[in-house]
């Protein structure tokens, strides 16, 4: 199977889209939140969109669709594989972050934690992830993984992949709607549309793109790194290899 | 490809949780919302969720993976074709019913309309439904369709489907969450989890799962239907079949 242009394509544009999301998340927190504190403060509250934004959506929807660059296709699949796990611990601490963020400043305001069904859909799928990828290092990565655990894993982990996308657009979504209603209850109302809302409605619009783009990648059947190198059909877990 | 016992648990789980949506979202604005009317009252209001829910997210879920039933393989396409296709009209008029609903009772009340980012998705999410079945109809229904065409619509029809999945439950969960905070504004806030709040989340939680269960389906490569048979490969679209 070769790289096509219609692969780069989308490619280059989840990144974009990506970046803006990164982007449009940090100036509306910074310029338009009042930036960032980790002092249990409103201000380390503005950390929780920042990280769930950048760590559960972008850096975990490009780490998802790594494998699928056509330039890795010719080479050992293991280095990319630690990329891919790599990229996806970086993604998982930062969302635990910025959780962590957000329950701080809960308990210092006084205000209970995980009651709405944005908490109740952001902590289903950070545990999600946090399992997806304790199972995904056990399965693929480590020695004692037995090539039919693998055959059965691999299925149920592309699977969970795709939804915990899914799930974390649909956490996204309803935390940035909920903040807004909560920012604008006064003057000026959320229904007027304030240069703010516009700016996070618009990240909301640019979340969901992005997540379009990354599962049109996933969801393509030829794009997928062809497994016909040996060691890529029978290869050996990296810490047997590290040892061998 | 034979029918496999993992397809039909997975096939009867979303129906028993599609069920489940629309048996939670019905109880919810029956019993704890008081009930339905077409008056542009709050009453009309509660025709929304109801028939968002059950149209865009449970018809339009159970129709798209209705060519996975292996019980149909053996079977000329073109009635379930027709099947999928009314299907999925029917789920875009109970939407587009939803969204009147919702249109007429803020119009009645003075409320702005499509402001919030919850508005914004689920009008596109509608929106590139209505375009994705009007697409669907003239590319794989009616005679003048080329050959070449559907070759290439194809994928972006699979495609697409899954995406309007994914923003229906985004659209969902944020409205959810909007909902419950508008109603346990005061007394007893959304904090205390009253018995109606908890149905609602757990509504949320269903609409996750059923959504969860159906991508599955639709991206497990081997529960698709072969198009071995002669007229699946080249077949004859419906108006020109009638004709002949």
């Amino acid at each position: 199977m070769r790289p096509t242009v219609s692969f780069y394509t989308c490619f280059v544009l989840s990144l974009c889209l990506g970046l803006a999301c990164v982007v449009c998340v940090s100036v509306w927190n910074s310029h338009w939140r009042g930036g960032f504190a980790w002092d249990s403060s409103s201000l380390q509250f503005n950390w929780h969109p920042v990280l769930m934004v950048t760590g559960l959506v972008v850096l975990y929807g490009i780490g998802a669709v790594l494998y699928r660059v056509p330039l890795t296709w010719g080479q050992n699949k293991l280095p990319w594989k630690i990329l891919h796990a790599a990229l996806m611990l970086i993604s998982l601490v930062l969302s635990i972050i910025g959780l962590c963020a957000v329950f701080d400043f809960h308990n210092a305001k006084n205000i209970p934690n995980l009651y709405s069904l944005h908490s109740w859909i952001g902590i289903a799928v950070t545990a999600l992830f946090a399992i997806q990828w304790v199972v995904g290092m056990a399965g693929f990565l480590l020695p004692w993984s037995p090539t039919s655990l693998r055959v059965l894993l691999k299925p149920i982990h592309v699977w969970m992949g795709g939804s915990i996308l899914t799930l974390s657009i649909a956490a996204c979504i309803s935390g940035i709607n909920e903040k807004l209603f909560f920012v604008f209850s006064k003057n000026p109302p959320y229904s007027k549309l304030p240069p703010e809302a516009v700016l996070a409605n618009m990240l909301g619009v640019l979340i969901v793109a992005f997540g379009m783009v990354v599962l049109k990648i996933l969801s393509t059947h030829e794009w997928q790194r062809p497994d016909s190198r040996p060691e890529d059909i029978n290869y050996t877990p990296i810490l047997q290899e590290e040892n061998e």
